[in-house]
């Protein structure tokens, strides 16, 4: 029997504009399962609405009597409860090597990201998490967003750089998971959702074959990621 | 019916030095399937003897009549044209995210080892090589060895940061392919015992859980690349 699922969804100032990376990896993980969702606007500064998972970030994802968080072990999760899904990694060698692409995601690619659009996420934000947002970011950053928003440039060309492996992979195979997409798809494309939900920078050129796999995230799962409310649409 | 697998490699002025992170992958993923083979000590100056394998570079693994080159290639080939041996993969999806992991292996983690043991590899060399060497490598580079010798110390520093995925994943898992290892750990752990033969010098800090992994790997396989000979002890 499905239960109904209900998962805490970072969102800005309109509640329907929803940027996190890590809920996104949920969202496409829900999707690929087949699994309905019901996704609940929240804001950085809510944390008492998700207390009861025992910590302060999203996404959490509430299955009956249990609130999950961290992205990966809700992918875990998901795969060992809903079997009658399609597979997130295809077998045990699958996930094991789909949680490096997720920890390279997190460790390497979210933060040469976060130095391209970090200044564009406070235009986005709910007046509530305004003051949370830059003090908890500019402590991690170790500088302003005056700062940040001033080494834009160089952060781009970076940037580009740290996806070479990803470009490199994708000159071979349409998505990282292979010839469909999977979990290793999802760990890595919300980074690149988030950014587009953020800013119209391209993080890419269009001719980068990285621009091209994001255009079939984009268009996967019915076109979910693609129908995202953007924050400078909003 | 087995056929005699022969497989160039790349070897120092001793010819049991075998010294090139590409080759150890081969060399593992043979070991992985449980197939033996014959290996051909090969200096960098030596194109002629590869050439049927259309390019110059090893390793090359002659199977009868065809002639591999690009460990990649060559580890699928292994996967495809020997399915009785233990998988590399797992499944589809594993093959396709281990790719990843081969990638960022080649693209990220070869150049920030290359920098810190380059200078080393000189006096591994063969005489007939030492001037091939010099000539592509500072080429590549951009610098003379005498200036990537002087930079070590921000390079290791630099190479310790760049496994902040592989230690992240460590953490959770004994092997990157998970339980055990297969491919995705070949891929990775080439470029360790690389640096191994050519240089005493520790990668990583005692207490990294890189290094226990790279000890697991040593012990992998009946020890093959622990046995293996060590530049600075020929």
């Amino acid at each position: 029997m499905k239960q109904t699922l209900r998962m805490f969804d970072l969102a800005g100032a309109h509640e329907d504009v929803r940027f996190s990376p890590n809920c996104w990896r949920t969202r496409l993980a829900l999707a690929h399962k087949g699994l309905p969702v019901q996704t609940v606007a929240w804001r950085f500064t809510e944390k008492d609405a998700i207390a009861r998972s025992g910590q302060g970030k999203v996404p959490v994802l509430v299955a009956g009597e249990q609130w999950l968080h961290e992205s990966w072990d809700i992918a875990e999760y998901l795969e060992d409860h809903h079997p009658e899904g399609p597979s997130l990694f295809g077998c045990a060698n699958g996930r094991a090597t789909a949680r490096f692409v997720n920890q390279w995601a997190s460790d390497v690619l979210h933060p040469a990201i976060a130095r391209v659009v970090v200044p564009d996420i406070p235009a986005a934000l709910h007046a509530k998490d305004q003051e949370y947002f830059r003090t908890t970011r500019e402590a991690a950053f170790g500088r302003s967003f005056e700062t940040i928003a001033g080494e834009r440039e160089p952060a781009l060309a970076a940037l580009r750089q740290t996806v070479t492996p990803l470009r490199n992979l994708l000159q071979h195979q349409p998505y990282v998971a292979g010839a469909a997409p999977a979990y290793a798809d999802h760990a890595v494309f919300g980074a690149f959702q988030w950014a587009r939900i953020i800013t119209p920078l391209a993080l890419v050129a269009p001719d980068d074959p990285v621009a091209a796999w994001v255009d079939r995230m984009l268009d996967a799962y019915g076109g979910l990621a693609r129908r995202a409310r953007l924050a400078y649409a909003a």
